[in-house]
C-alpha cells in the first residue's frame, strides 16, 4: 500500500481548487464507457470524446459513465465542467492521496473511496482510489486504471438479475460501492491466511524474518483500518441522509452494507489484536530459545569446568622427590582409579541438581 | 471458534439479496419443528413440509417454528416469502459468518446472534449461528444443527412454569436469547477455570506451552467479545424500542437481559486484563529462570576458571635444571600443600563474593 | 475476592425470576433485625418470624429491616411477597454473583452492592453482596452474614447523632451506602500500603515473588473497579432522579457520596498507572541483575580464559631434544619469570579494558 | 505529592458533615488576613478573633479574608456558620486529602483546589489544598499553611495593577486560582528539566537508578494529572455557569484560565507519552549493553576455548616409547612452531568471522 | 522542536493580560507589510510607522497587514489598541508557547496557530507561531520572524489566479491558513522518509542510534499531533460559525481545510502506530542478535570444553611405575589414536546434536 501524503506536497503552493494529477500514470489512455440502461433497454459504448457523454446526463434512463485514467486533466476538467462539478471536488478525483470522504450537494453526491487488493506475494495491499459521482439518473465513476472489480456490477446489469434494472442511480452507486467493499472481504482473507501461517511459524519455528512479516501485516493492517473508518461514516450519513438523491428503498441496502463496513472493521481490530498477540508469543519463542541455549552452554560449561580442574590438579608438575608432600596421590596404587571415580562421583551430582532444577 | 470472513468471499460478486448458505452442511435433514401453545393449551409437532407451519402465522395462540439446518435454501427462501422476510434479511440468515445484528421491521424483528459453546478439550470456543424472528404471535428460529439449549425454554413450554405460557410471542424471544446468553456463563466459567490453571502453571512451572495457551485463550476471549458488544448493543436498542410487538410487560426482563450482558462483556474485559496480567508474570518468569541459569553458569565458571588457571601454571615445564628462577615452587616442602591451600582460599573468597550477591 | 460468574451457571435453565441462592452458606440463621425511629422515639428489635416485620411498612416512623443470611429461600419470598417486590429483583438478592446495579419502581428502589474488605494476610479483597430496597418510610436490607459495617449507622441512630433521625428513609438508604463506600477507603488504604511495601522491595530486592504479589494486586484493583465504576453511574442516577422517594435535601448527601465514588474511581485508576510503573521498574531490575552476572562472568572468563591458554602452551610436551626450536622458552633462564610477566601484563591490559568500558 | 486516602479512613464511621482536620498541623496557629478593598481605598489588617471578620462579609467593598492553618476547627465552624457554608463543603475545607471540586449555591461558589510546588532535590510535587469560597461581595481563602504563592495577586491589589481593584469578588476568586495555575506551570518546568537530564542519561550512561527515576517521575506526573483534570471541568462548568455570582465580563478571563488548564493537561499528557519513549529507550540499552558484553565473553572465549584445547592435547603424557603413533609430534623438527601456526591460524579465521559478523 | 511551558513562567505572577513577550528576538526588526487589494487594483507596501496601517482598517478593500517580529511590545500594544483587540488576546499573540487556539469576538476572529518546518538535519521539527486576526476588511498577522510560507498566497494575489482576488477577508485569512497545514504535509513527508529510512536500519542493521532516533521522531510525533488536534477542532467550529464574518462561500473551502488536518491527524497517528512497531521489530532484532551470539558462545564451549577435560585428563601424571592401574592408556600402544578418535566421536555428535536444535 503507497505510503500517505506522498506526493501530496508537490501541490503545496497552489491555489486551492486547482485540478493537478498526482498519481503515476497508470493507465495508458483515458477510457470513457457508458451503460445506459432502464428497465427494458440497455446500451453499452465506449466514447472517444469526453463530448460524447454529456447527452447521457439529462436522460430519462440511468446511465453510467466510468473513466479509466486520470492522468488527461483537460478531459476530466471538461467532464467536471459540464456536470458542474465544484473544482474541489475535481481537485480530489485527481489527488489520489485522498482521504475516503463524501460530498453532498444539491444535484450531485460525490463519494472517494479506496479499492484494496492483496498481493500475497509481497505481502501487500495495492489501493487504487475511486471517485463515485451520481445525480438523479446518472452515476459517473473515475479510476486510475482498468480493473475488474465493477464486473460483476457490469454483469448483473446486462443479465438484469435482481433489483438493479429496476431500481436508480443511487441502487447503481450502491451497488458500485458494494463491489468494492466485497473486495475488502478478500482483503482480510488473504491477510487471516497470512496470520494463520505466522501463527504457525511462531510456535514452530520462530524466524527473524517471522517478526518482519509481522511488522509488514500489522502496516498493512494499520493503513486498511484507516480506509475503511471514514466509509462507515460516510455510509451512515448516506443511510440517514434526507437527499432526494437517495430513495428510501435503497436506504434498507445501504443499512446492510453499513453492517458489512462494521464487519470489516470489526475483522480489522480483530486482526490487530491477534497480531499484537502474535508479537508477544514471538518475543517469548525468542527468550525461550535463548533459555535453552543458556541451559546447555550452562549444563557443559558447569559439568566440565571442575573435572577439567581436578584433571590440572594432577597435571601440576610439583616435585614429589622434594617432599612427601607434593602430589603424594601420584604414587598412590589407586591413584588413576580414585581420580576417575572423584570426577564420576562430581559429574553425577551435578546431573542430578541439573535434573532437579528440571534443565534436563 | 471458526476465523471470520472465511467463505464470506464466495458470495462476491453475487447480487445484494441472493440467498447463499456458507457454512458447513451440519445437519443431515432439514427438521421444521412447530411448538403451538396458550395459557390453556399446547401442541408439539414436527412438520414433514414446509408448507405445514404457514397456518400458524397467523394463530391467535403462540407459535414457535424452529428450523434446524440451513443447507437447503429452497426450504428457507419458501418460509421466507411465506413470512415476508426481506431477501437481505434472508441472506443475513443463511450467511452464517455474519455479525450479530438486529433488523425492525413493522411486522417482525429479526436478530441474529452467536450462540457459544466451550470445548475445554481443544480449549476452543464452537459457534454456531442462530436467528430469531418475531412477529405478533409468532417465533421462527434458524439453528444449524440440532442442539439442547433451547431445551429448558421446551421444558418450561410444556411444564407450565413461570411467566412462558402467559406471555406472548416477544416472551419467548426473550426467553430463547435468554438461554443462549445464560450459555455465554458457562463458556466464561470453561474459560475462567482455564486461566485459573495457566495462573497456577505459569508461578510453578512455566513452560512454552504455557504462553501457547494464552495466545489461544487470549483469542477466544476476543472472538467472544466481538459477538457480545452488539448483542449488548441490540438488547437495549430492543429495551428502548417502541414497537408494538414488544409488550411493556416484557420490557424488565429485557432490562434484567440487558444486565445479563453487561455482566459478561464486564467479565470478558476483566479476563483481557487477567491475561494480558498472566502474559507479564510468564515473561517475567522466564527472565528470572534466565538469571537463574546465569547465577548457576557464573558462579561455576567464576568459581574454577581461576583455580584451573592456577593449576595450569604449575602443569607448565619450564627446565629447573636451567634455571633458579624456573618454577622453584615445584621443589618446595610445602609446595604442593601451598598451591592447594592457595586454591581453597581463592574458592572461599569468591563464594562468599557471590553470597554477599545473594547470587547462592 | 471471589472470581465472577461462578456459579452463576447453576441457574442457567431456570425461568427468569426463580429465587435461588448461590451463595455459600455463609450465616448460621437467618436473622431479622428491625429497628424503628423517629425524631422523638427508637425501636430495636429481633423478629423471630418473618411476619412479625410486615406491620413495619406501612408504619409513620422510618423502619429499617436487616435480613441477614440469604439461604433459607423461603423466607425471603415471603418478604419480596409482601414488600412486593419483581420476582425479577427477589432473584437479584439471592444471587450473589450479581453485579452492582439499581432498579427504580414506583414504590420502592433496589440497589445491589458489593461490600469490599480487605485482608492484608491473603492480599485479597473480600466481597460481600448487600441488597439495599427502600420506600417511602422503610428502608429493607439483605446482606450474606452479619458483620460490623453497618455499626457506625445503627450507633447514629441510637445517640441520634446528626442529620439521621429528623431525615427520612432516603437518608437512612444513603447514610448505608456511604458506610459502603466509606470501607473502600479502607480497602484502597489496604492496598496502596502493599504497593509502597512493593514499590521497596522492587528496588531494595527483587525476588521473583514481587511480581507474583504484582499479578495479585493488580487482580483484586482489576474486580475492585469492576464493582465501583457502575456504583459511580448509580449514584449519579439516584442524584438526578426525579422520584417522589428522594427528598431534595439528600440530593446534596448524593452528591457528596458521588464525589466519594468519583475518589474511589481516581485512586484505583492511579494505582493501576502505578502497578504498570512499578511492573516495569521489576522487569527492568531483572534486566540489571542479568547484566550484572553477566559483567562477572565476562570478567573472569576473559581475564583468565587467556592466560590458561598461555599455561596451556607452557605445559606442552614437545621434545627440545629433538630440536632447538621446540620450546626453547622452557630452557631460558628467565623462561618462568618471563611467562609470568607476560600473563600479568596480559591480565592489567584486560583489566584496564573492562575498567574503561565501566563493568569494574 | 503525598499518597492519595491516606488517613482518609480515619473519619470513615462519622456522620456526614463532621468537621474534622486530617491533615498534619502545618501552621503554628490560625492566622486570619483580611484585605478590604474597592477602587479608591484598601484596608489591610490581621484579625485577633474570628468575630472580627463577620462585619465584612456585608460590606460593599471586595473583602478577601484568608485563612491560614486549619488544626482548630473551632474557628473554621464558627466561620462557616456565619457565613452559611453547608456542614458538608465544612467538612471538605477540612479534608485536605479532598479531590479538587466545586460546589455551586445561590449566596456563594466553594471551589477546593490543589496548590504543587515541585522540590527538584526530592523529585516531589508538594501539594497543598487551597479552599476558595466567594460570595457577592467577598472571598474566603482556607490554606493549610502560610505561603507566597497569592503574594502577586496581593502585590496587584497593593498597587492597583491591571482590572483588580476596579472588578468584583469573582474576579478576585478567579485572580488566586489563576495564581495558583500559574504555578503548575512551574511544576511542569521542574518536571520537563527532570525529564531533559534522564533523556540525556539514558543516552549516556543508563544506571539502574535511572529507572527508579523514571519511576518517580511518571507517578508525580500521574498524581499531577489526577488533579488537573477535574480542574479544567470545573473551570468549564464555571465559564459555561449562570449564576449572578459571575459577571459576563469574567467569563473571558475564566475562558483564558480554561486555556490555560487544557495547556496543562496537555503538556501532563505529552510528558506521559515522552517517559514511556524513556523507559523504552533505556531498557533498551540495557539490552544493548548485555549484548556488549556478551560479545566480549564470547570474542574471549571462542578464541581461546579451542586454542586452550590445543595446548591441552600436547600437554598430554601418552608415552610415545611404547608405540610410534603416540604423539609423533612431540618430537619433529618443526613440532612446536606448527603447533603455534596451527593455533595462530586458528585464532586469524575466528577473529576473520567475528569480524563479518560486526562484533568487532 | 521546542519543549513547550519553557519560559511560560516568567510571566507567572503578572496581572492578566500584560502583553510580554516570551519568545527570542528572532527578527532583527519590527516589519510591517501591508496589501491592499480588490478585483481591480492591488497596493504592496512597507510601512515605517505602525500608526501608516491604521487607514487599511476601514477601507473597503482587502487589507493584509503582516507583522514580523514580535519584540518591541510598545507596537503590538498601539496596533492592539486601534484595531480594538483585547488584552488577553495581544498576550496570546506575544506569549509564543500558546496553544493552537480561536477567540471569536463581535468583529474579528483570533486564531493562533503553529507554523511547522522539519529540518532533516537535526531531524527536528522547527515550529514558529503565527496569529491571525480577521475582521470585515482586513487580516492581520503576526510572525515572529519572516518566512516564505506564505509567498504562495502572496503570488496568487498578485497574478490575480483562483478566487483570491474575488473574494473577502475570510478567504484571505483561509488562504492563509491552509498555506500553514499545506506545510504540515512537507513535515510528515520529511518524517515519513525518516521512518523508511529506520525501518531499513533496523531491519538489516539495528544499532543502537537506531533506538534513539525513533524516540527522537516519536516525540516530534507527539509535539505535532498536539498542535493539530487543536486546529482541527477550531477550523470544524469556524465551518459551523455564525458570525457574520465567514461567508457561507467560503465555508465549502473550509470543509477542505478540514478534510486536510484530518489527514494530517490520521497520518500523524499512522507514524505512531507504525513508529511502534517498528519499536517492536527493533527490541526483537536486538534479541535475536543475543541469540545468534549465544549460540556461537554455546557452540564453542560445550564442543571444545568436553574435548579439553580428555586432554587434562590424559595430561596428567599418575605414577604408571606405582601401579599398573595409574593411566595404563599412555602406554597402550593404539592410546594416542585412541584419544584423538574418542574427541572426534564426541565432536561429531555435539555437532550432530546442535545441527538438530538448529542452531548452525
Amino acid at each position: 500500500m503507497a505510503r500517505p501524503v506522498k506526493k501530496r506536497s508537490h501541490k503545496s503552493g497552489l491555489s486551492p481548487g486547482t485540478a493537478v494529477y498526482v498519481g503515476e500514470r497508470k493507465a495508458e489512455e483515458v477510457k470513457i464507457n457508458v451503460i445506459d440502461y432502464d428497465e427494458q433497454k440497455i446500451e453499452i459504448k465506449e466514447l472517444d470524446t469526453v463530448e460524447a457523454c454529456f447527452p447521457y446526463k439529462e436522460k430519462e434512463s440511468i446511465s453510467w459513465i466510468n473513466v479509466c485514467g486520470l492522468h488527461e486533466v483537460a478531459i476530466i476538467e471538461k467532464l467536471g465542467g459540464f456536470f458542474n462539478i465544484h473544482p474541489l471536488v475535481l481537485e480530489d478525483v485527481l489527488n489520489t492521496e485522498q482521504r475516503t470522504k463524501m460530498d453532498v450537494f444539491d444535484d450531485h453526491i460525490f463519494i472517494v473511496i479506496k479499492m484494496h487488493s492483496y498481493d500475497p506475494e509481497k505481502r501487500q495491499v495495492i489501493s487504487e482510489q475511486v471517485s463515485v459521482l451520481f445525480g438523479k439518473n446518472y452515476v459517473v465513476t473515475f479510476q486510475e486504471k482498468e480493473g475488474d472489480i465493477f464486473d460483476p456490477v457490469r454483469n448483473r446489469i446486462k443479465s438484469a438479475k435482481g433489483r438493479i434494472r429496476k431500481a436508480g442511480a443511487d441502487y447503481l452507486a450502491y451497488a458500485l460501492i458494494d463491489a468494492i467493499v466485497d473486495n475488502y472481504f478478500k482483503v482480510l482473507e488473504g491477510i487471516g491466511e497470512e496470520i494463520e501461517n505466522i501463527e504457525n511459524d511462531v510456535v514452530g519455528n520462530p524466524v527473524p524474518s517471522t517478526l518482519q512479516n509481522v511488522h509488514i501485516l500489522k502496516r498493512e493492517t494499520i493503513y486498511l483500518r484507516k480506509s475503511v473508518w471514514p466509509l462507515r461514516e460516510i455510509i451512515s450519513i448516506l443511510e440517514r441522509e434526507d437527499s432526494p438523491l437517495i430513495k428510501k428503498s435503497t436506504k434498507i441496502y445501504l443499512r446492510d452494507l453499513y453492517d458489512h463496513t462494521i464487519q470489516v472493521i470489526d475483522t480489522v481490530e480483530t486482526y490487530r489484536d491477534i497480531i499484537s498477540g502474535v508479537l508477544d508469543v514471538y518475543l517469548s519463542s525468542v527468550s525461550n530459545k535463548m533459555n535453552e541455549i543458556m541451559k546447555v552452554l550452562t549444563i557443559f560449561a558447569a559439568l566440565f569446568i571442575p573435572l577439567t580442574f581436578i584433571a590440572g590438579i594432577y597435571g601440576m608438575n610439583f616435585n614429589p622427590d622434594k617432599s612427601p608432600l607434593n602430589m603424594p596421590e601420584l604414587n598412590w596404587y589407586f591413584g588413576y582409579p580414585l581420580a576417575l571415580g572423584l570426577m564420576t562421583v562430581i559429574a553425577v551430582v551435578l546431573l542430578l541438581f541439573f535434573k532437579r532444577k528440571n534443565w534436563m
